[in-house]
C-alpha cells in the first residue's frame, strides 16, 4: 500500500462538487486544539458566516461535526419526543430518510407523497395539517438531491406556522445555490451539507435553530436519544451559553481541519455575495440546459421548479448502457456525473453545477464529453 | 474576516496530537466522489490498515464518519435493545458518557464505579456479572483520557465471555500507543479516534465489530434508533455485503479528505510497526516522567497502570494559578497541555505524548517550558 494520489476529477454529480485549491490549502493548515483561543475565534467566525449564508440572526447556527445525514438527525431527535406526530413531505429519497428519522425517534409519521420529479404540493400540506391538529412538526426537503426539484419553502413554512407546527427544512443542496431565507420564511430548524454549493469537502452539516425550536428543545420532558447530537450539550461548546457556566465546555473534539475548510469556503461565498452566486448557478444552468437539449436530452423536472444546481435529465433511448457511458466519462474524460437513485435508477442522470462546479469550463467540458460519447 | 492562518502549536494535551506534514498534505489532495472506484480502493486499504492497527481479522472494521463520541454511540445503539441490562465500568469521564449512551438507548445501566485515577477492578466486574445474569453487555474504557489510566482489557473481556456478555471497549486513547489486541482478547465491539496516537486530525472514529457482535445486530427485534449510525445500512457502503445486492450502495457522503488523512496516518503506523510505535511511546514517557519528577511533579496514577501516552500529574502546591500557567505555555511557548476534567479540574495537568507528539523534541520542549515558568 502506498500514499493515495487520486487522479483529479471534474465533479458534476450530486455532490461532492469541485473543491477550489484555496479551500484544500486551508484544510491542510496546522491542526490546533479544539479549545485553543485561536480556534474559538474561528468557530465564532464560522457561526457568523453561516448566519450570512442562511440569512438568519439565529444565535444557534453552527456546523454539526458529521455529514448532512447527521444534521438531519440532529433536527429530528432534538425536536421530537416519543408519541409526537410529524407531517413529512416525501417527493424523493431524502424525504423518505426523514420518515426513517421520525419513526426511529418514536414518533408517528404522517406522510404526504408527491411524485418524484414534482415539488411538494402546498394544497396537500394544508389539507393534511388541517386533518392532523395534533401534529407538532412539518418536515420537507427544500431541494431534493434525488430529483433536482425545488419546493416552495416560503409557502410551506407559512402553512406550518398557521397550524402551529415547527418546520424542519432540508437545505443540503439548496444552501449557496438558490435563496435560503431562514428568518424571512420563518424556518424553525434547518440543516445543510458542505459538499454541495459551498464546494467544501464533505464531513460537516451546518444547522440553524430559531427561537421556537430552541424553546421546544428546552421544554423537552424526555432526554434526546442521541448523546452525540443532543443540542443542550453541544451548545455548551458552540455557544458557551451554558446557564451553569459562561465558559465554553468540552463536548466532543471538533473536526478541526474540516472547520478550516468550511471557514474558507464560507469566506469565498461572502466575497462573491449571495446574489452573485445564485446568478452564476442560474447562468451556467441555462448554458448547460441549452447544450443538453441540443444533444437530445429532456429534463425530468418542469422549468418552474427546476434546480439550477442539479440538472436531472432523462437518458435518451439510443443509450442502451447508461452505466457504461458514466464509466467512460469518469475514466476517459475524468468527469463524474450522477446516476439516478431509486425508481429513477437507469432512467436519469443527475448533472451537478454546484458551487465551484458551476463554471463555463465545466459546462463546456460536460457538453463536449457527452457529445463525443453519445455521438 | 480573513483566511485563517493559525499559529502552529506543539500539541501535548489529551488530543488532538501533532499532525505530521505528510498527513496534512494527504488531506489536501483533490476531492473525488464517494463512489469513485479510486475512493473505493482507498476505503478497502483503510479497512485493511485498521485491521492491522486493531490486530483483528474482523471484516466489519471501518471508520465511522464522525468523531469518537459517534463511534461510541455506534457501538451502543447497534448492540442495545430497549430493556437490556448493560454493565458499565466508570473510572473517569468517558465511562460516565457510556452510561449516558446506555440509558438514552432505553437500557438499564448497572454501574461499577472505581476511583478516578484507578483502573477498573476485575473482582468487582466478576461479582457484578454474577449478580446480574440478565446483563448482555460489559462496557469499559481501555485507556481513560480523563485520568491517564490503563485497564486490563484482556482480563475484563475474558470475564465478559465467561458470563455470556458482549464487550464494548473504548480504545480512543489506546489505539496506536499501547497494545490493542481485538482478536486475542476476544473484544466484540471497539471504537477509537483519529486524533490521539494515530496523529490524524479529529473527525473520524475507527470501529471494529466481531462475529458475535454482528450476530447480535442481525438478531435485533427493534430498529436501531439512529439512522445515521445504523450498521445494517452503513455496512452496505463499507462492505458491499448487502444480501440484496453485491454492489456498494450509497448511505451517506463520506468525509472524503478526512479519509485521505486517516489512510496516510495508518500507512505511517504500518511503516513504523506497532511494537516500535509502542516502544517509542514508552521511551518518551520515561524521559518525560524523569524530567517531571525532577521538577517536583508526582503522578496521579500508579506506574503499573499508567498510560505512557497520557501523563496525568498533580500540580505542585506552589502553583497558585494553574490556568495562567497553561495560558502562558500556549501563548509564549506555543505549547498546549491539557487541564484536568471533572473532579480533577484545577488539580492535575494531562500531558500527552500521543503519536507524532511522542518525540524527544516535544519532551525537551515541554520540560524546558515548565522549568522556565515554574522556576
Amino acid at each position: 500500500m502506498k500514499p493515495f494520489h487520486p487522479t483529479p476529477k471534474t465533479l458534476m454529480g450530486p455532490g461532492p462538487s469541485d473543491v477550489p485549491a484555496r479551500i484544500l490549502e486551508a484544510m491542510a493548515r496546522p491542526t490546533v486544539g479544539h479549545l485553543d483561543p485561536q480556534f474559538i475565534t474561528l468557530m465564532d467566525e464560522i457561526k457568523s458566516l453561516l448566519r450570512f449564508a442562511f440569512q438568519t440572526e439565529n444565535p444557534l447556527t453552527f456546523p454539526v461535526s458529521a455529514p448532512g445525514s447527521a444534521g438531519m438527525e440532529t433536527c429530528f431527535v432534538n425536536l421530537i419526543e416519543p408519541g409526537d406526530t410529524v407531517v413529512v413531505c416525501v417527493n424523493g429519497i431524502f424525504g423518505g430518510r426523514m420518515v426513517e428519522n421520525v419513526t426511529r425517534a418514536g414518533a408517528i409519521a404522517v406522510v404526504i407523497s408527491d411524485e418524484w420529479g414534482k415539488p411538494v404540493d402546498p394544497q396537500k400540506v394544508e389539507d393534511t395539517l388541517k386533518a392532523h391538529p395534533e401534529a407538532t412538526i412539518l418536515a420537507f426537503v427544500h431541494a431534493e438531491t434525488s430529483t433536482g426539484v425545488l419546493s416552495d419553502a416560503k409557502t410551506l413554512c407559512a402553512l406550518a406556522r398557521e397550524h402551529d407546527c415547527l418546520t424542519i427544512v432540508d437545505a443540503v443542496t439548496s444552501l449557496g445555490g438558490v435563496p435560503v431565507k431562514v428568518d424571512e420564511w420563518g424556518v424553525d430548524a434547518i440543516y445543510s451539507g458542505t459538499q454541495k454549493c459551498l464546494s467544501v469537502p464533505p464531513g460537516l452539516s451546518p444547522i440553524s435553530f430559531g427561537p421556537r425550536a430552541i424553546a421546544a428543545v428546552e421544554a423537552r420532558i424526555t432526554p434526546v436519544q442521541s448523546w452525540f447530537l443532543d443540542l443542550s450539550l453541544v451548545m455548551n461548546y458552540w455557544e458557551g451559553a451554558n446557564p451553569k457556566s459562561n465558559a465554553r465546555s468540552y463536548h466532543h473534539t471538533a473536526p478541526i481541519n474540516a472547520m478550516y475548510a468550511l471557514h474558507e469556503g464560507l469566506l469565498m461565498l461572502h466575497e462573491e455575495g449571495l446574489e452573485t452566486a445564485f446568478a452564476r448557478h442560474q447562468t451556467q444552468h441555462e448554458a448547460l440546459r441549452d447544450g443538453l437539449e441540443n444533444l437530445g436530452f429532456s429534463f425530468l423536472v418542469e422549468a418552474d421548479y427546476r434546480l439550477p444546481q442539479l440538472n436531472t435529465v432523462c437518458i435518451p433511448e439510443r443509450v442502451t448502457d447508461e452505466a457504461a457511458i458514466r464509466k467512460t466519462l469518469l475514466e476517459n474524460h475524468n468527469l463524474e456525473i450522477g446516476a439516478g437513485l431509486g425508481a429513477l435508477a437507469g432512467k436519469v442522470w443527475r448533472i451537478g453545477l454546484m458551487g465551484a462546479s458551476a463554471s463555463p469550463a465545466n459546462v463546456e467540458k460536460c457538453l463536449g464529453a457527452l457529445k463525443q460519447e453519445l455521438g
